[in-house]
């Protein structure tokens, strides 16, 4: 058996958003030995963006893969199909339909390319290079402008049988709740928990509330940043928003921690910064909907990969694995 | 490689039950050569409850193993760990505190001894026998006195973390909702969609509906079985009952879809009798919550497995797992 020398392999990993796109070739230590990105919504043919992708990052692998092996390319994107390597009906880009992407980047790249969603991508690079290094069983949820999640079990990443699995920011946990500004659901974890619906909650309570410092701010400015200006200098009102959104994504989690068990839930994304205001209420109605079996057990963390760069080095997990 | 000819295994399958306790050897097809059962409640301390199935057991392994090789033996019981092969706590069992249940089946049998509780048991013998044949996501809902669940992804059961995945029937479809008789929970799915919760409903609803068909009967006589007779007939009370569980039942169902994306949920236990009454409100509620993405594309059907056998049969299964 011939060894291989982890140190000469190198993968590259794309995250794409709809307003940017970022790439980085990647070590087998997580370490970006080089990085960059290019503006998604420039392109309104995926082939144009393909070719731009390429002129970017080919110049970059001649440099730094001289003495090193390019395994492959990870790519994170919305709607992402892992099992058929397509980008399917994602309603913030602007390529309509089922893309055929893995394959267009192979053909054009030379290398195989896998593909997910990004936050399966970023629960790979969380047990590969973060938080869940070692771990078997964990649950990432990312709470940004939406909630994604990407579910580990057994050490393996839940695809399910169509590649769609770990859409638990549509799971509804108030059912006829919130009606959710896109889907049309009803109460659904990401109505209460995203950045999005930590404002809407904002809004409402400072309405109610007119001695509430949110009321110095215009209605555009409410966000989840604000609300923690507010809730660092004492507001009830800022505080009791962190309140409840960590009473229902403390709900939710506890559904999710009777389903598969996990060693620990890893929080990641904008919403985090707002650390024990939404932590704190996160965990205590997490243990107190638990069956007594699972109570104590699993640990709340937060992400330990640098935000700017997960992404990216979520997408290049996705080469390592299985591998 | 020496050839293994399947046709000579055999498993030995237990179901360890509150009352009774079932036994059987089964083989490679699911067919059971010989099966029995014992009392459970009859045996306060645990090595002469193994004893009594010792006594019974082994002379049906020296009548059917002559020609064939006992593989080893399957335990499907309350709070059993799949990882230590203890039964811990179990609150319908005599035997108090942690059980190393496996380790003195194998003392006393001579064979090594395999465990996890009866919903996962059962989950597996739907993939080793039954309506999940070749099915590598599906979820297994059990509808009996309570409601349990196993879940397989990937071709797997998941476990967690602690060998406790998959309390399905703990998981809070209505927040401050029904109170659980024997957790405290408000608002579980089984506090609803099990034949006990499905029995209040029916005393709430038929209070409320003095023309009920279900008001022939004394208050301990309404259950799943009676209130399915007075849908039969026609009776709307009887068959509202059945579709508010249904919606619970549904309602749930879509968040775990939206979780693990399974090619199937199959329904077992007592409740399902009640056929097309149950069956049709849960799929309607689960297709109206989901994802456009998961819409139609969830086998939601009834177990395949003869109910008296299928405990046996999935304790058999834990034997082949991973072979």
């Amino acid at each position: 058996m011939a060894l291989i020398d982890l140190s000469k392999q190198v993968a590259l990993g794309i995250d794409i958003g709809g307003t940017n796109t970022k790439y980085g070739l990647v070590n087998h230590r997580g370490e970006i030995l080089s990085k960059g990105k290019i503006r998604t919504e420039k392109f309104e043919v995926v082939e144009d963006f393909i070719q731009e992708l390429y002129d970017n990052i080919h110049p970059l692998i001649q440099q730094h893969c001289q003495d090193k092996v390019l395994e492959g390319i990870g790519v994170g994107a919305p709607n992402a199909n892992y099992y058929n390597g397509t980008i399917e009906h994602a309603p913030n880009l602007k390529w309509k339909g089922v893309v055929p992407f893995a394959k267009l980047m192979s053909e054009k790249f030379g290398y195989p390319c896998k593909m997910t969603n990004d936050a399966n991508a970023a629960a790979l690079g969380e047990m590969m290079y973060g938080a869940a290094r070692g771990m078997k069983d964990f649950i990432m949820v990312t709470l940004g402008t939406g909630v994604g999640s990407g579910i580990v079990c057994g050490g393996n990443l839940v695809y399910g049988h169509d590649g769609f699995a770990g859409e638990l920011g549509h799971t509804i946990v108030k059912p006829n709740g919130r009606k959710h500004w896109s889907t049309g659901s009803e109460g659904s974890l990401e109505a209460y928990a995203s950045a999005t619906g930590i404002a809407i909650t904002a809004r409402k309570m400072r309405a109610e509330f007119p001695e509430s410092l949110l009321n110095r701010y215009n209605e555009d400015e409410i966000n989840s940043r604000t609300v923690h200006v507010c809730a660092l200098e004492g507001d009830p009102t800022a505080i009791e928003v962190f309140r409840y959104t960590g009473q229902k994504l403390g709900e939710a989690l506890a559904n999710f921690v009777m389903f598969s068990s996990p060693q620990a839930i890893l929080l990641f994304g904008g919403v985090i910064k707002a650390g024990d205001f939404i932590l704190k209420p996160t965990r205590l109605h997490m243990e107190r909907n638990l069956l007594p079996i699972f109570r104590g057990k699993v640990k709340l963390v937060f992400s330990e990969l640098d935000e700017a760069d997960a992404a990216i080095l979520g997408a290049s997990a996705l080469v390592w694995e299985n591998m």
